[in-house]
């Protein structure tokens, strides 16, 4: 992507957000806000050839980088305005972002939440203090109700991305990591709505014109990458990065990012699973899907990184446990230390005795089993056996298939979890 | 606890480590050990209603402590020891420790670890570069073996524990939290084989002799409890911390935790359990069965840390992801998010039909079933309907047992994970 002349404006003088503005929010949200650890990764930067700086944003304290954003517009109100209170939509971290800093402000807050919002997140939000309102089954239709709701009542809309504001205070992630790092090459930057690669953008490149600025989407919900390069890749499904899964770009955010922002990386929900589970295994640090789509860019393409200084931004650690259960599972599966057997045996006494001491005698565990007898292509005396293994790794995993075959047991197909 | 004249000398030029000792180590290891950091955790604060700090040893490189007492070892070799090299016997993170600081200064490491060890310890520890040997199926054959292929060789033998220099660098931790927080009342430290709390309650209360000094055990393995106590409670079982199973606590240490421990505290599987989980959902951080016991003593004994400034010591995250993922997933189940509901159906068809559909309307989703037909109570025309669902909360999971019950499925029983 390079910078567009039809983009509104390349001096910053003209733009919706300046330097200044960035620089602004920094001093406002100054003590309000975690400055959050960055550091390097050793292991991470040697299995990638490349020096990784890890911006910690999981740690603010409603565990996303969406506070700041959130306190800087707050800050912004006039008199009247933090009287009567704001209103925002938001089942996430834009929720406890502004729930939490209005309560501190003494600011009434109502979020909109569509209906099937799970009970712990509305108790978190309500913890902080706000009013939460339960309307609508689709983000759309709570979004709707909110900002209708707000023109009625008075209350000021707090946007998640598409405000100056919030765009500003988002902004100052950059100015504090190039503070820990000044010769960054390269930032890689999460994109849902464009706020946080926005506001990023334009301080990295006001500080350091040279400076590399990479976006990343997941490959399920590429809405900025459709909208800055005109293409119509599909959206659907459910991404584990639901954080960045935004259907429709910013108004505001979008020509930024054509302006800014160099390039924006897909990645596959593989590629985010393993970047949870190495931020987990290696950092011990607990992100979700978005927060660990910078790291998935690398895997991506690690080629392209290789030999520079990246910098990550953990932009938030709010996974539901199941999730990140599941996403440990599969990528043990990946790995080879999790795997389903299909054995085909014969269908007599004393089959499923043998096939579980040769397992044993290998050192494997078994996790679950069952019989398959009439849906099978094998003659009728035979039989289909599936065992789901634990093993130590892959070689591991080929020397139990190898014992199994040792006592006969040759026909075996092996199922892991799709790469 | 109370001090105990036996217990071999009251005054500090008695004892095996000194202040002085441990401060010594302190000016040693510098530079080359993470002053890591210790920060409060004001949600788990206020759900204890107590002010925690917890101090963060899972992001030491090797992902705990070990790296402490390992190092300051090592630095006291003699010329000639150093050449020679040094012999360990671990699987797990003393192993880890000692390999990597070996290799930094330049000594030759062996590690002997039991045969069955996972490849990727295995790998890890290569890493660093030491000599791995696999020695004996258990710990006690591996140790005997280090001892002896030690003498043989003479490699020197490094201790994970009962080394007065070895406790000296584990003491590092406490100078640094009560530099940090220096009016924290009490410290609660996981034990082993008793070298971090032995090293940390001589530097605690020779710099703050009025604070208390808790030490945790897992109920399975209270070794060092039945030590001090003249206790013989059963060591039996797998626990989650297998960092602090150690079948006999230390010869040096035993005595030092005797007269410096006020109390030790036993916690259960599902407390250790919970406390992991905690750490991951609040704190975005990532700590083994060990790492977490300072923790499950706050939730076994919660009375009795009210209104306290209470620190803990997350001693190491090196958690096998399959274990976490299991961990997590039980967690789930005893808060009522994932729950096996036995129906008592007729045995006929458009039952399952029946049944998922009232499920599916209560918005609960459905992730395993199965049929159980022949080994029920039931009369010969009824069936057992097994079904794993996922609720998002309690309340949830009875609103759905409610809507099923409405549909005529009244005979239903709910299984979560023990409590």
């Amino acid at each position: 992507m390079s910078k567009d002349g039809s983009s509104g404006g390349g001096l910053p003088g003209s733009l919706p957000v300046g330097f200044a503005d960035i620089e602004a929010a920094c001093g406002h949200i100054r003590g309000a806000i975690e400055d959050t650890v960055c550091d390097s990764s050793r292991t991470l930067s040697e299995m990638f050839g490349a020096e990784i700086w890890l911006k910690r944003e999981n740690l603010q304290f409603t565990g996303s980088f969406k506070e700041r954003g959130a306190l800087n517009r707050l800050l912004a109100l006039a008199e009247e305005e933090r009287r009567k209170g704001v209103i925002a939509m938001s089942a996430g971290n834009h929720a406890q972002g502004v729930a939490y800093h209005a309560q501190r402000l003494g600011i009434p807050a109502f979020i909109v939440m569509p209906e099937p919002t799970p009970t712990v997140k509305v108790e978190n939000t309500r913890g902080h203090g706000a009013t939460v309102i339960l309307k609508g089954t689709q983000l759309e239709e709570a979004a709707e109700f909110a900002h209708a709701h707000g023109r009625e009542t008075g209350l000021t809309f707090v946007h998640p991305y598409d405000d100056a504001l919030v765009i500003a205070g988002q902004g100052t992630i950059a100015i504090e990591m190039l503070r820990e790092v000044p010769d960054l090459d390269v930032l890689i930057v999460p994109i849902g709505g464009g706020g946080l690669i926005s506001g990023m953008a334009i301080a990295a490149k006001s500080i350091r014109p040279d400076i590399e600025v990479i976006g990343v989407q997941a490959r399920l919900y590429p809405s900025m990458h459709n909208a800055v390069h005109g293409g119509e890749l599909p959206m659907r499904g459910d991404t584990l990065a639901e954080g960045i899964a935004v259907k429709s770009p910013g108004k505001v955010t979008t020509p930024l990012v054509r302006q800014f922002v160099d390039d924006i990386v897909l990645v596959s929900e593989v590629q985010l699973e393993r970047a949870v589970s190495l931020l987990i295994g290696i950092e011990k640090t607990v992100v979700e899907g978005a927060g660990a789509a910078g790291l998935a860019a690398m895997i991506a393409q690690s080629e392209r990184f290789k030999g520079r200084k990246v910098g990550l931004v953990l932009c938030g650690g709010n996974i539901d446990t199941r999730l990140l259960a599941s996403v440990l599972t599969r990528e043990l599966a990946r790995q080879g230390c999790l795997t389903q057997l299909t054995i085909d045996i014969p269908d007599r006494p004393g089959q499923l005795a043998a096939v579980s001491k040769a397992i044993a005698d290998a050192e494997a565990n078994v996790v679950e089993v069952y019989h398959q007898r009439v849906f099978t292509d094998l003659p009728a005396k035979g039989a289909e056996l599936h065992v789901v293994i634990e093993t130590r790794d892959r070689e591991h995993l080929h020397r139990v298939i190898e014992a199994l075959g040792k006592c006969g047991y040759d026909d075996i197909s092996a199922k892991g979890a799709p790469e």
